[in-house]
């Protein structure tokens, strides 16, 4: 099966998810982001890339965050963005999701920026609008169930490339609900693509998937030992859903065994960076003092999250 | 009465039905539309017509689709867009409906598109405005009620246009609930005006209104009589609410009668388009076989309708 | 202690309430609006000022009247605007206020518009950003709890200073509900900063507060007393929980009270203009004929407000 994600020529034509994806793309994706991060210090913050363009934020699930990040990335490339709140929309009156893709293509949409609820639901899109003949629309993924998260997956690759340069030499660690984490998914995949020496994940056995050996993952229970001489520390946001389930304890007993604290970090590298794609339960997956201390790159990552979208927008739309 | 569409000179000033409208104006926002066609095939697809104007988007109704159509429209004519979401405003804080618009003319609005469950609702703003000397602020027209939708209309105007070049020859079948549809008025009134040959009208005697003779129209019960050699079949959308009262026995039993099946839409001539306003209820009134066979030309209704939105929005400003 | 609303040269760098502001700050912000009126009136309604900066309006108390004034002052600075209604965004995951704030500058935000029910919430979020070193990042209260609404105040001083010229020779009454207005508190100070001769409250005592003396304010409770000679007459708006609650008999005790008549205008100087921040309880506060009246200068009210906000805006990011 070809990769639905790059064109007859190898080239991105959706992003959604980093499996499949060529290394050269991977570090295509960075280096544009790159070359974006300056004009956010520009007195215009403001490129023509996208002029006249219009980008669709399609949010069957609701994320305020991720879409002001996409929202503020596609503005600052002079697209003209329209906000859907699907949930309120036509899905609600009967349409099915096809037939109100069909509509806003049938109204010259260049690009759909889409979260939904569903696993693999950009992809359903991806291949109606090929099968359509639609391929000059393109489709992001900004998060599908518990499946991938593409564009935060790169940002992560974004900030660990920015602070350590190469990824040959790095131990990186995922900590926490690695089971419901489409980050933690996106992240594993790309790491290993771009060939970081060890990738471990660490978390209760209730919170991760059976899958990992087969991936080329170590897992580790005890985050005392996981944490380890680990080069990049990434903390997961634990779902407050879980704490009330039957998955774990409690917030409490969670934070004594998988929360950061200076003292476990310690174990970790002394110029090991921390991350969290946010936003942040202090007190339970991390303690204050790490999420605002010397080693945390946390907000970085939203700085590069910005470029990094531009970049996939601006290289989607250049083919 | 004069029309309180048109200014002393004749001019279009505002858009709230398509009743009363001059033969030349409905053509001549059809051919303002033919020349908006081509810019959403441009690498820009923007004009600056509406550079530095305010359109207020007022929705005292919830309809994204409708919205989003007139938020890409404004956009692409470069105007400034503001979504007023009005149940959540200040008429919810006890203000009058005219106290907001007062409000908002005051800040120097240029465009009311206005949505509203009661009818007349548009009427009522135009007519404040000129009491209150606002000629420069123009109001469209985006459903008000059962009485009329005039973008509606006109957009099905343009597509018949496009795919019969002329009205004279044309025999036309809209088939569902008239009786609750501002859609099947605004067509039946612009058919009319433009010299359509026959207009029928099929549905069953609940969902027919009983004023349809005196407008000229043909009333059909059978929709397998009234089809036959008809040129273009407009079908309307079954609302929801309709099937769970006492209009009709089931939504089965409304797809066997009136629902349109490609056994029946053969009995109209082979060359027949078939339309809908959307959102369709697939196998309610209408067969996916129809909705997707090639007769079908509802995705192009839906870009006619940027055309004519912007036609209809640069046309008022023009004045 | 050092006033934050102003760098270390003295330029205004947030807006978070009138006092503590220097009168020729005052007026070099009434005189900056004065500029921008006149770009209404214009064919483009649009200045490049805040080209490619990126305006967020947090709203965490939702009102569309205000934010729609911000969102149409900083369109016609050219800005990118921003809306998010935090209480459906991160704070609702359990992400602090500061987080959030944190997350929005990474993203390189240049100004926040903040609404807040919280007294201090802008003040927080600009000492935090102090803190951060964030200088060059904007906060403009656009209302917090009972505190203060200083653009109201601002765009009130422009609507008095528009009619009268100057402030020395008036007196002024504000009349109602004092005690829970942010509005009357902004207007008080900036009279005063002003140099008005008198300021006067009327309302019952119910709805006064106790420290008007210690402001240089006259006290009323009378109102045929108090507008006796005034030259401008400010209303405000009561609110209906007001009414439900134990500090009010009724809405029609209300009005026969300190609802403004024209029979109660007539006491005030024959030139006296009424104003009033909407949005208006006619029938409660005041009555249609006075609202509607020659006297009545509240619709040019929201006109200065829009040019008041550009003027805010244009001041802010020029530090």
């Amino acid at each position: 099966m070809p990769n639905p994600q790059l064109n007859a020529n190898g080239e991105l034509t959706h992003l959604l998810a980093i499996d499949g994806l060529p290394r050269e793309t991977l570090l295509h994706i960075l280096d544009t982001a790159a070359s974006f991060l300056g004009i956010a210090d520009r007195e215009v913050k403001k490129v023509p890339l996208l002029r006249g363009k219009s980008v669709f934020n399609l949010f069957f699930e609701n994320s305020t965050r991720t879409r002001t990040t996409f929202e503020i990335a596609a503005k600052r490339l002079s697209a003209d963005v329209i906000n859907l709140d699907i949930n309120k929309s036509s899905t609600a009156k009967g349409e099915t999701l096809l037939d109100t893709i069909d509509n806003l293509c049938a109204m010259h949409a260049d690009m759909f920026v889409v979260r939904h609820a569903a696993s693999g639901a950009p992809y359903l899109i991806a291949e109606h609008l090929s099968r359509m003949g639609h391929n000059d629309i393109h489709v992001v993924n900004a998060g599908d169930g518990r499946h991938a998260h593409p564009t935060q997956g790169l940002l992560d690759m974004y900030t660990i490339r920015h602070y350590k340069q190469r990824f040959e030499p790095l131990t990186v660690a995922i900590v926490g609900d690695i089971l419901h984490s489409r980050v933690a998914r996106s992240d594993i995949t790309a790491l290993i693509a771009l060939g970081a020496r060890e990738v471990r994940v660490i978390g209760p056995q209730t919170l991760l998937p059976t899958d990992l050996a087969s991936m080329g993952v170590k897992v580790y229970h005890d985050m005392r030992v996981g944490l380890r001489d680990c080069d990049v520390v990434i903390m997961l946001r634990l779902q407050n859903e879980r704490m009330d389930g039957a998955l774990l304890p409690s917030a409490g007993e969670y934070f004594k065994h998988y929360g950061l604290t200076p003292e476990k970090l310690a174990l970790a590298k002394p110029d090991a960076i921390v991350m969290h794609p946010g936003p942040m339960n202090r007190g339970v997956e991390i303690d204050s003092a790490v999420a605002d201390g010397t080693q945390a790159v946390i907000l970085n990552q939203v700085t590069f999250g910005i470029a990094v979208r531009m970049a996939v927008m601006s290289i989607l739309a250049g083919n």
